[in-house]
């Protein structure tokens, strides 16, 4: 039988959040979020990230929060800026065009833009004597963790915070992810949900990756930031009727700090396969620090793993080499670590 | 404590489906509705149907499918051929019009259109001589059953439909509520799956309002007739990670026959309540045969039931009546339909 | 030969705007409109609509303005209220939509529609229980003259603009054929460009089907209600290379009153007309007092009149009558009004 | 007195132009570019392309036809292929975006792609697993000349025919400068307009850069390649009411090859500036062969030459250095070319 490492979302939910759901199941809601239970959880929420005013929306999807986190607060004139590797520039099917906006990519670094990036970006355009025919800046979005599982520390968030907040221009952060980076296991990481309410004038707690069945929670630090959001979600295609389903899932994910927690195993099983990756001289393409991990194998290697391993396929980078992503999540269970482990150090 | 005949979308699953989710939590699935499960249900929908080589996708929720199948079937200077009180006219939130299409509203009766008044409009447009700075007509949406619980008949249909391909203009159903109409116990219907299948060209069975957690099935009787609807999926943000969900929903609805019968006490408890309604001389504003009932109250009447009964508001007709709507749904229980109509006999 | 009272934009320019342009032909202007020119005609229109603080934009056509306009002022949760008969409601390809935004239909009389109708959409929105789920009212666009030529009197206007503000949705109003309203031959008139400028957020001054070659004014009494307008006219692809071509002909327009006097021939012949089909017993179906007459005419009569005069088709009203319309420009000249005269004469 | 080198687009128009503008001002033609000149000049542009089937529009600028032409060809979920440098990609305010459309870019030499980097991009998009959650490449975006000025040839121009039709992606050409490669003056230019016919499945001959007024026409070698495009420009707000005038402009470009001569002069005095800059040892950073020259100049140059010649600011490649562009049209005069380049020989 092969074993599974392709990514974090194939398999349900954290057995807490399914046993919640069976619990509230037949009881009576009132529809599209409004009820007692996601009034809850956003209060959880505004908890936890010490952000007591902040709105908070769920939503059923990741590509779905970014177009219309986006599409809410550009005007029609402004574009949004984003790495050349953000999930919003290649990999979501053109949903932030099809909102009307462009994706103003600038260069990135293990999946990471640098505030003096983003001020290039923004005094580029401000400079530029046709800028009146060009798209303006009008949001910088970032994901933590990025594509590529790499962190941005407290440091480098607070230096975007401030280049955005100086321009004007909102900083977003997409959290599909989030609950990896926030795990204690992650060791490198210093930037908790507190400081990301400080620094960030929206942003997403993961749900679908990290443990849910489906949502994510869009979080508005300053309330009434994105006027008439419950509308733009409605016509989006976002409003599930049944919102008292992910007002339970995120009432189990901050109630006891699960969602906190969630990560722990995943970052002890992903860090224990870089060890032996590191080990075996494998090399790692990026410095993930959280539960992906982007491993290099020759050809011969990736079709000889390939036949015991299911692995996401990334790039090519060049025609004897191939890159595949490891991912762990809440369910990774031991014993297939140790298989997977074994199988690295054989194929070696 | 308070009665709740709000909507059919105040609790969760079905049981059955929930004991399904359950079961397949931790095994392993691709992503993004690729996996064996959503196949099976695809199968079963296409057995059902009488389609066996429609395409079968699963989406979220049903203003996200009315707005995907309408946007990927309509070239930008078309429009979509729609009830005054369809879904999509005005409860949508602009979702169709967020997409770039006119909605063109034709007159309605109990929320139904008829094959007269699409051939009206198209022909209008047609014959108009200014044809060509208009939007021309390029879809028909249809509901089954309707906003107003109303159906279309077998004969009524197959007009529909004849209408629409002699003028080679698809036939679209938005079949949120159709487990409603399939239920034996809604004695008036003579449309079938089947029948749908060969009358419509885009069809979907909704999942969220008949016992689904959540999710609609998008069916394409011929396949092929909406090219890259996937990616159409995922630029709506639309595309589900965890999709093998959905697959399960949609695979116990139609392993053993539960989405047919899921209407069943739905249908019997609704009719029981407008037994009762008719017995009091309660006027009910539409002859809604499945399972909401709009009925006409005294605004005295109105405040006095409010007290005991959660109702969803409908509309004020004049100063001093009210029409609210009732819905049954798969959790209504026999005990609150025993004290609503109770209730509703004092009342009068 | 055939007669031509077809349109208002048969014709190419006023004779002192072609003169102008061949005058300034050679002359080095800078781009986009950003010359002296421009400017000069933009202080001309702010000095005669007594509005010093305006912004003032040229565009190609009037349905480009329109939907620059709507889609700069609307946020995207929102729609515009229009009367059903309103060019932007069925007549311009669906431009509005192609912009993401509901064109809100409401009735309207003879092409107009009251600050009673408004106030009831506005206040139907926001009684709505559901109206998080709908199309926020969010402008209200109205055309001088209407598309059956009427007008709105100065206290009509008042009102609408006192609704309008008091729900703080801008009034927008469309003056593509303005000329013929301002003329002192249209007697009934009682509204000029400063009360325009003061009950409108935003208007437009008509070129096209007023003796220009082509061109629209934008103008926006208050100063920065419409942000970064320049871009958005970029981006709808309406921003004119030579833009000093426009402000020419409207420094031309406003220099000597020539827009204000420019409809006197129009209106002068238009009156003679609509006395000659008044004495003979025509039945004008609208009374409208620029310059298009609207006019029912037997079928035997429409054919017979269609073999000698070019006239525009406006609707069947029944299977025996046809309406047509009768338009005057600054070029129609008087002996083929007495033609066409004395042809209506025989004709009944 | 200054000297104006900034743009091709700071005169009117050509007078033979103007003359038969003038010629036809008060006939009556029929409105939207129904009328006969429309007719003929849509004939002569059919016979001088040798594509006798040609469907021709004329609207009235350059994004709007850019804009028009790919959101007409492009289903939703495709995105054209362009230049970085290409004029939708950076100038024309996110028109594209607008429509819904993604812009793929790629590397390009001199403002010119490749078939190879072409064929990467679609090869790239096909072979990528993921590639139904990405943009398809729908289009290629070419411009003759670029915005470099530069040209492609004939055998470069049918290495992109023949990869974008085996991979069945329509190549555009935006010829909004056409007129100065198609000039014999333009000495390395072997791309004739039936070429470009026979290569392309869309492209414009571009009028206002050209001597035009304003206008540009759409040609569609192969007739009903793109239907209902005439509603898709009325709903871009493109359709002239006063169409017959941009049919006049074209009919005399093309009645006496006027078009063909008219960069004649244009590239003689570019020519003339060319020799000048490269005797003098001025740096050309683009080997421009048409009417646009970029130079590159030290910041004193620049700021001592600006006090007497207008010219476009272009870029400053360093903190020392600006690159300038200097513009020829149909309007430059002999004398002031001669006092141009005694200036720039003074200034070295």
């Amino acid at each position: 039988m092969k074993l599974h490492f392709t990514s974090d979302y194939m398999e349900g939910a954290a057995p807490e959040i399914l046993r919640k759901i069976s619990e509230i199941n037949l009881n009576k809601h009132s529809g599209y979020g409004t009820d007692e239970i996601c009034e809850n959880a956003g209060n959880l929420i505004r908890k936890t990230a010490k952000a007591p005013d902040a709105d908070v929306f769920f939503v059923s999807g990741g590509t779905q929060a970014n177009a219309i986190v986006i599409d809410s607060v550009l005007r029609p004139y402004q574009g949004v800026i984003a790495a050349t590797t953000g999930h919003v520039s290649g990999h979501e099917a053109g949903a932030i065009e099809y909102g009307g906006h462009k994706v103003l990519t600038i260069p990135q670094k293990d999946g990471k833009i640098s505030a003096e990036e983003v001020e290039k970006c923004v005094e580029g355009y401000r400079q530029d004597e046709n800028h009146d025919h060009m798209v303006m800046p009008g949001m910088v979005y970032i994901s933590q963790p990025t594509e590529y599982g790499t962190l941005y520390s407290a440091e480098e968030l607070k230096k975007l915070s401030e280049v955005c907040h100086r321009y004007d221009v909102p900083l977003y952060m997409d959290g599909a992810r989030l609950a990896y980076a926030l795990t204690k296991e992650c060791r490198v990481n210093d930037v908790d949900l507190p400081l990301i309410a400080e620094c960030t004038d929206v942003f997403t707690i993961g749900g679908t990756k990290c443990g849910a069945l489906f949502g994510e929670a869009i979080v508005i630090p300053k309330s009434g930031f994105i006027p008439h959001l419950f509308t733009m979600i409605k016509q989006h295609g976002a409003l599930l009727a049944k919102g008292f389903l992910m007002g339970a899932e995120y009432e189990v994910f901050f109630r006891d700090d699960l969602y906190l927690r969630i990560g722990d195993s995943a970052l002890i099983f992903a860090n224990r396969i870089r060890e032996a990756l590191d080990k075996k001289g494998y090399r790692q393409v990026v410095a993930s620090p959280t539960n992906q991990i982007f491993v290099e194998l020759t050809n011969e290697e990736y079709e000889s793993l390939s036949e015991k391993v299911d692995m996401g396929f990334w790039e090519k980078p060049d025609d004897t080499h191939t890159v595949v992503r490891l991912a762990t999540s809440f369910a990774t269970e031991e014993k297939d670590v140790d298989a997977l482990i074994s199988i690295l150090e054989e194929n070696k």
